[in-house]
């Protein structure tokens, strides 16, 4: 049975704001909660389900191993606790890391106007494959730490640095300045066949529906489109993410 | 308000038996509808929401240029008919079309074991940006007719013929004695930039968690993987099958 205390503090972190305010998160499942385990990332508390004690020692090992606490939940607790439909049997409180526009380094991803959490969680997956370490998020995206889509990053997101802007547009004119080369994936850009591989570029990618914000495409030194001989509309923004990450 | 006979109608397709049982499915929204108004596709009912009659008077137009009759709902039917969250003012009935092995011209796309209907639902959608106009679906795989599905496919759904397979080996076993090359997505093939593009290929793809079937992967002829530097154990499937598709 989790104490009262830990409860309370479990759902408070299913809502930004004490997400932002505790500078924590939530990352449920084995396989998520194991890779936070092999991170450096600073975990305060690992729950796992009475029930599932026996098939999740290994997990629990590491957590002490790291010194860290652990609680076990009955099946009273997950219907409080759980973020997901199905509770997967363990989660942990995980502390966010503070990313800054110097912490980037390499190729980088940015991200305008994402709202949906599958589709970040599924880039930033991605991202880790390709080898791509360095992520700007845009000031109006979706919540880095939304459990969904801390889910659907399936653990990658212990890996890549994500920086979350507050100005898109002012933090790459800085980048821009400072020798990056600033390409965007548009609708009617050069194909991206044609893409040469500068060192040191930014990769900039708005939302399904409204694309990258005028006042970034703007300041763009490159426009490309992943060239299609179809009739739908458009692409997935992950889709289009993962073709232009295998082409970098 | 919409009759009794009506409500029930759409409730019962809202299930995958019935969908069977009467060869319809339900498409959902402004774009999916006028999509299947503007193929050549069999549309038996057109559903608007009584407050939207102004705004969609287009999409009424084309119904009623087709001759297709349309029904009015209230606030009070929505509850009953909608198959997502928040009813998007309107949707239609559409008659599944028969797709046979003969019917697939071109590369094909098979998927094998696909749970995921956003995943299969996007990569209709992604076929058909690339011009790739055949699919195969494995017979243990979502029902193509999931709403979720054809809701991810925006429209793509009315453009791409999808064979559903009753049995997926002899099918591909079919398709390569009449001369097209197998080629899979395996974790440790070729690279994929090792790609020749000979003509007639079928590429099949696995679910994320269990890969192409035993009895289909040893029937390949080729087997690639997608090459990545980073850390992630894999990619999302749909990713997967952008990229592929990019590179045919």
């Amino acid at each position: 049975m989790l104490s009262e205390k830990t409860i309370k503090h479990l759902k408070k972190l299913q809502q930004k704001k004490f997400r932002h305010e505790f500078a924590e998160f939530l990352v449920e499942g084995v396989k998520g909660v194991q890779e936070a385990l092999d991170s450096a990332k600073e975990i305060s508390l690992v729950v796992v389900e009475d029930k599932k004690k026996v098939e999740l020692v290994d997990l629990i090992k590491s957590a002490e191993t790291k010194d860290i606490p652990i609680e076990f939940c009955g099946r009273k607790d997950i219907g409080e606790i759980k973020t997901t439909e199905t509770f997967p049997g363990c989660l942990a409180i995980v502390r966010q890391e503070e990313i800054n526009l110097e912490d980037l380094a390499g190729n980088v991803i940015c991200l305008d106007g994402v709202k949906d959490p599958g589709n970040l969680g599924t880039i930033i997956r991605t991202a880790d494959w390709f080898g791509i370490t360095s992520i700007i998020l845009s000031e109006d995206s979706v919540d880095l730490y939304n459990p969904k889509v801390v889910r659907s990053t399936m653990g990658s997101i212990f890996r890549v640095k994500v920086f979350q802007s507050r100005g898109v547009k002012q933090d790459l004119e800085i980048l821009q300045k400072s020798g990056y080369i600033l390409s965007g994936l548009v609708m009617n850009g050069d194909s991206l066949d044609k893409l040469k591989l500068d060192k040191d570029e930014v990769y900039i990618l708005g939302s399904e529906s409204h694309g990258i914000r005028k006042e970034v495409e703007n300041i763009l030194d490159k426009k490309y489109t992943i060239p299609g001989s179809g009739k739908a509309e458009s692409l997935n923004l992950a889709v289009s993410a993962g073709i232009l990450m295998s082409k970098i």
